[in-house]
């Protein structure tokens, strides 16, 4: 028996049921026009901004999308689907557009993150793991970019996957953490599928299960010269005296670059190690930290002067939670060429095909306007063709590399208010333009009177 | 190129790197003798007991992990791990015992979820996968069963897959919601892996696509004569009443089952829906609400006497967004036949091989006492060996189906106040027994004394 993994095989199951019956509806009633979507955040909570990612992902999914045998056979036994439909589903392929930010780029309330153009039949359907994927990934590459942030020079390692929501969360959190600039990952898998650097040090049970801590650390040591040693599993600051016992008695062949301090009040422990290891001579042992942090922790560990040289982090960031999801949404914006949108309740939309363009000012990011497709308006345009009649353009094969290398220019130019860890006030500007404005009051006063 | 997806073949590396250092150490130096984990969870937050879940998906992955030789190949590029090694990684095999609680049952803080027993590489090795697994599985299974608890004798469908944190979070958290007791999933690769039930409605976008809502309604519900139709696109109340009209013009041929409120003050909305629907004659057209939905909004909602007969709860429960994590840990108690702990902070942990007793008074459950394998106490054993030589027991072969008849047995016998969602105080009763008592006190003199 197989574990019940995701894959590419059977991921077009991976949707709500209501997508497939939907699909079949559209599929009867003939409705295969150009519809639009739009992939957006409502609000940021505390952030001053989100950093798009997943399209990678998405883009994969979209160009390899199969109803396999098996999975028709599961749709019939649903026994709410016909023949007609059924063999529709082993032909059904995405033939449609994707226009996208970059991976990397921070974005704003309402913008659109991606838009799908397609009949509207294959353009809905692949909402669920278009959300699933893009919320996540840029939620955790968000998360990421602001312990980063806080961290400022030091190293940041990402030791979530243990308390991650599920083995998917963990690879693609290690990939989004990779492009928000983090310095490694301890997921080997991950290593493995991104050949991102993996790091790691040592457990507290490795510690236990030998008969002196002393004995442990001169095991461990003799095979990794250069490792990371944990010291909080007894009595943390007799641990770092360990240490420096040890060091006096190897002389030149004591090669180990850090200690990991885990528990207890972290800043306080690192000045007294810092101090007990510099009195030994011990001014390259580096201080690493672990242990219930995230970017308010650290930033607080930094602020206090606290001689820590790189930070683990992991629960909290891999589960980003103080705000483990975003508002994001997946939003009809057009059909057969014609602006929709919802009415009810807070949840409006802004309809049509759109471009986003950022103002520069003195090498800064200086305000964003939504405009209407096709619009010239100053500033950058952020959204690209990255997919058309179902294949992936050449912007739609950005490098890993290249999506941490424009993140980091990306967070550079951003005015230094919106790049704290506080909430910055006002918001970064975000407008639509006079044209988007008119559409949205006309498609409104529309459906006002049709409906 | 195929996606980063886990499967049974890679899973071998979805582990933090420190974990295969430590396994080449302890091969190194010879160390093989028995050691026993704990995997158990230390705080309940606001919960007042948590649901175990996970065990089945860890047993396959013990039962199966193997490294491949790509994982061999990876493993080498690392540099850090010598051909001995290497070699024995290409036979490696999980040859341990693992005693657990049944999936669905409600488990207490320091209460071992599972224990892990094997030769120490072995037994260190897996903790990555299965804290991971155990830990998302448990709280998803905790917050469903408590949304389910709200919603009382009303249907609880999961609507959460769009915006949980990645694919296998989905997979795993229909499973653990069905235990749970859960009516039902919109997840349909859940349904296909699981056979669990799927269900659904329509998305506003369906609406928006037709010229005008009525006449959505009536090419959907020809399809789908027993259909759920969402009526918030644009004036939830006009929504309702386009319903009605339908429902005249179509005369004995009207069949749709109910409507979907997903915006707005949901129990005033209900309210006046139901009126509506009444005053027309449509009593058996029923009510269903979601949209941020949680167990108490759900207990809001129904103790201000809305008339809602079903729920779709999505996010909120799908990332467990009020506590995303618990804080679950995977402990050595003993290696070599003694038993182990950590001493620093307030990480303390239980040492040596554990049993749970769970009193029984009057039908209820009146308390658990944490002893020492092989005591005899009053109440019933919850730890059962459910792998023995690395397979499984008949124990360790338990369906999903009785898993969830677990489960509400379970929480049917759990004394009213801890069933409900509002932290009960005090809280449930667990105590150690005298002999575990004094091994801990044993334990951690002779640890201050030696090391």
């Amino acid at each position: 028996m197989s574990e019940n993994w995701v894959d590419d095989g059977n991921v077009a199951l991976f949707t709500d049921l209501y997508q497939l019956t939907m699909l079949q509806a559209y599929f009867h009633e003939g409705m295969a026009d150009e519809a639009v979507f739009d992939l957006f955040v409502r609000r940021l909570g505390d952030r001053n901004y989100l950093l798009a990612c997943g399209l990678d992902t998405i883009l994969h999914y979209l160009e390899t999308l199969r109803f396999s045998d098996e999975a028709v056979t599961y749709i019939e036994s649903l026994n709410r689907f016909d023949a007609p439909f059924l063999e529709y589903l082993e032909e059904f392929r995405f033939t449609g557009s994707v226009f996208a930010m970059r991976e990397g780029t921070p974005v704003f309330p309402d913008e659109p993150i991606l838009e799908v153009v397609g009949p509207i039949g294959e353009a809905q359907f692949v909402e669920t793991f278009l959300l699933n994927q893009i919320t996540f990934q840029t939620n955790a590459a968000t998360k990421a970019s602001r312990v980063k942030q806080a961290a400022g020079e030091r190293v940041v390692a990402d030791f979530g996957m243990r308390r991650m929501q599920g083995a998917d969360a963990a690879i693609r959190a290690a990939r989004a953490f990779h492009i928000a600039g983090l310095d490694s990952t301890s997921n080997v898998l991950a290593g493995h599928f991104l050949g991102i650097p993996v790091t790691g040090t040592m457990a507290h049970s490795y510690i236990e299960a030998h008969d002196a801590e002393l004995a442990a650390f001169r095991a461990f040591s003799s095979i990794y010269p250069e490792t990371i040693l944990v010291v909080d599993t007894y009595d943390t600051l007799q641990g770092v005296r360990k240490i420096v016992e040890m060091a006096k008695d190897s002389g030149e062949a004591f090669n180990v670059s850090g200690i990991r301090l885990d528990s207890g009040d972290l800043g306080q422990l690192a000045r007294d190690s810092r101090r007990i290891l510099d009195e030994a001579g011990l001014r390259d042992v580096m201080i690493f930290a672990s242990g219930s942090l995230d970017e308010h922790e650290i930033a607080t560990l930094i602020e206090s002067g606290a001689p820590i040289d790189g930070f683990g982090v992991g629960t909290r960031m891999g589960t980003i939670a103080d705000q483990p999801y975003l508002d994001s949404a997946y939003k009809l914006s057009s059909y057969a060429g014609q602006p929709r949108m919802k009415l009810s309740s807070a949840k409006l939309n802004l309809p049509g095909r759109k471009q986003v363009f950022r103002k520069v000012a003195g090498g800064e990011a200086a305000g964003d306007v939504i405009a209407v497709h096709g619009e010239e308006i100053e500033g950058k345009p952020l959204l690209e063709q990255v997919m058309d009649a179902g294949r992936r353009t050449a912007a739609g094969r950005r490098s890993l590399h290249e999506a941490r290398e424009h993140a980091r220019r990306s967070l550079d130019s951003l005015p230094l208010r919106f790049r704290g860890i506080q909430k910055a006030e006002p918001a970064y500007g975000v407008r639509l333009s006079k044209r988007l404005e008119h559409r949205l009051d006309e498609t409104r006063w529309r459906l006002e009177v049709r409906r």
